[in-house]
């Protein structure tokens, strides 16, 4: 990744782009490969399972274990299993999220989500599953040589998805329907619902190292968590101006749900304000370094500029 | 645990029995130690997970733990954490099992099934949240000095729980309703549904021990096949005969469901005769040890025996 960096802005975007695109290529591949096969018993759930994980999606927690872990220098290949998992925790949430109990949705990733396309009952069970997946594919990866390295992974994967991570964040959700949140309470459910796992993602590229350097992992925490809570504040705006077809799932459906978000409460400017202020926080962790954060500062800017 | 083997049996039962009682106090202790507070932010969730694991149980996974590890060599504190996960990964498939895409169930230990009290969506957190803190909490136990040792654990619990495991048994059961299954068919959805788990729990008792004894390890896999297997088919017996206020949950529900059972598939009479046969071949699994499997056996009397 030297090269791109010496390179006109407009060129190094081409190459941050090809990057993520074969990053996201490369996800895919160890997704496939380590998902159960739909010909093995119980085959409906294992094509349930893998229908709710593989073919779409903007992998950015992926592309965030892939870059942290090259940042802090891990091989590429380490970091397959750590950034699949959290893939695959991010694409349960998603399944339960939908369900008709929760925000009751039938469109995701273009696609019809999964309870409408297997059944209420499946899409439970596909959810409880990858979970499961998720945990045993760390605890049985060959390329990390370190069970210490690997419990680490594991403790942290269960704290940002537990109760005081993505689901105590959803419970707050959900109990605040209908509610107008402070923006102090805004903030505090979405460091849970989505910020732990974005943190998480980036953490575990960075643990993918053979030695940590904790200066490194420092910023890769401050990093992450301002850029995990801009990637909200983005989610909020694009919900509030995209169209249906432009997001792949249902737009609007936060106001429709009588939810509060950034939109809401802030108004579209001040939360396009805030979205630009923690970008810059995001950039700010990486001040210390030259280069070799690029394609970190690249993601920020591809968390915060797009339009998906 | 010398002294009740030289006792005559009804001696042994009752000192099994307190034995039991005992190991029940204990687990709980050990859950309410472990369970986030409810007064720690998210309350309704940490409140509602405290309600669908405390109180109440049977806590026969957590007593194939305790006992097995007893039999091979471990300390009893040792047990405690991967006891009250197996504990926790049990309550959180109940509180999935009951919900109204599933069981829809509105009784559970006596009390009302969680959803009821909290409704659908908090239930589905508490499960999703409950399987995470399983894993959590073996990850960061303190008296397990090993992490290869604690790694193997988490491998196990997650295989147990997933699509090949409770979660792919479940599967097999709500897609096998109103079909008439072969009496292989049944078994095979059983091992995953309900016998994973348990041999989970008997082997993380067994891996709690500091040096590992292959040959008891052997055993208590044979043992706890066996064991899991019967406590099925026993389950399937009082589903047909007891009463709701015995079982402490919704009793003939399987009938009601149309689901194929041991009862429905081989009769009364022929399932009691599978049921003696399961518990002897559990025995069998023992044959080569004397006293120092005395716990196991009881435990195996105790499953087969059991009218609740």
């Amino acid at each position: 990744m030297n090269k791109p960096m010496t390179a006109p802005i407009n060129e190094q975007t081409t190459d941050f782009n090809a990057w993520a695109s074969h990053m996201q290529s490369r996800m895919e591949n160890v997704l496939e490969a380590n998902m159960p096969l739909a010909s093995v018993s119980p085959m409906r759930l294992h094509e349930a399972m893998r229908y709710s994980t593989l073919g779409s999606g903007k992998r950015v927690r992926a592309l965030l274990a892939y870059a942290a872990g090259e940042f802090c220098g891990a091989e590429l290949e380490k970091v397959d299993i750590p950034a699949a998992s959290v893939e695959i925790i991010h694409a349960f949430s998603l399944v339960h999220d939908d369900l008709p109990c929760m925000d009751d949705d039938d469109l995701r990733r273009g696609k019809p989500t999964t309870h409408k396309q297997y059944g209420d009952a499946m899409a439970l069970l596909v959810g409880d599953a990858l979970q499961s997946l998720a945990f045993q594919l760390i605890s049985q990866d060959k390329l990390l040589k370190s069970a210490t390295q690997k419990l680490q992974m594991l403790h942290l994967l269960a704290l940002a998805s537990g109760s005081r991570g993505m689901a105590g964040g959803q419970a707050i959700d959900i109990e605040s329907i209908g509610m107008l949140l402070t923006r102090t309470e805004l903030e505090h459910m979405h460091i849970q619902k989505t910020g732990a796992l974005i943190r998480a993602a980036a953490l575990l590229g960075a643990y993918s190292a053979d030695v940590l350097d904790t200066e490194k992992v420092q910023a890769i925490d401050h990093f992450s968590k301002a850029i995990g809570l801009a990637f909200q504040v983005v989610d909020d705006i694009l919900d509030s101006e995209a169209d249906t077809q432009t997001l792949g799932k249902t737009a609007g459906k936060d106001k429709l749900n009588n939810k509060s978000t950034y939109v809401t409460i802030l108004g579209l400017s001040a939360a396009k304000h805030l979205a630009s202020e923690l970008h810059a926080n995001a950039i700010a962790a990486l001040s210390c370094y030259g280069r070799e954060a690029d394609l970190l500062r690249h993601l920020a800017n591809f968390i915060t500029q797009r339009r998906f």
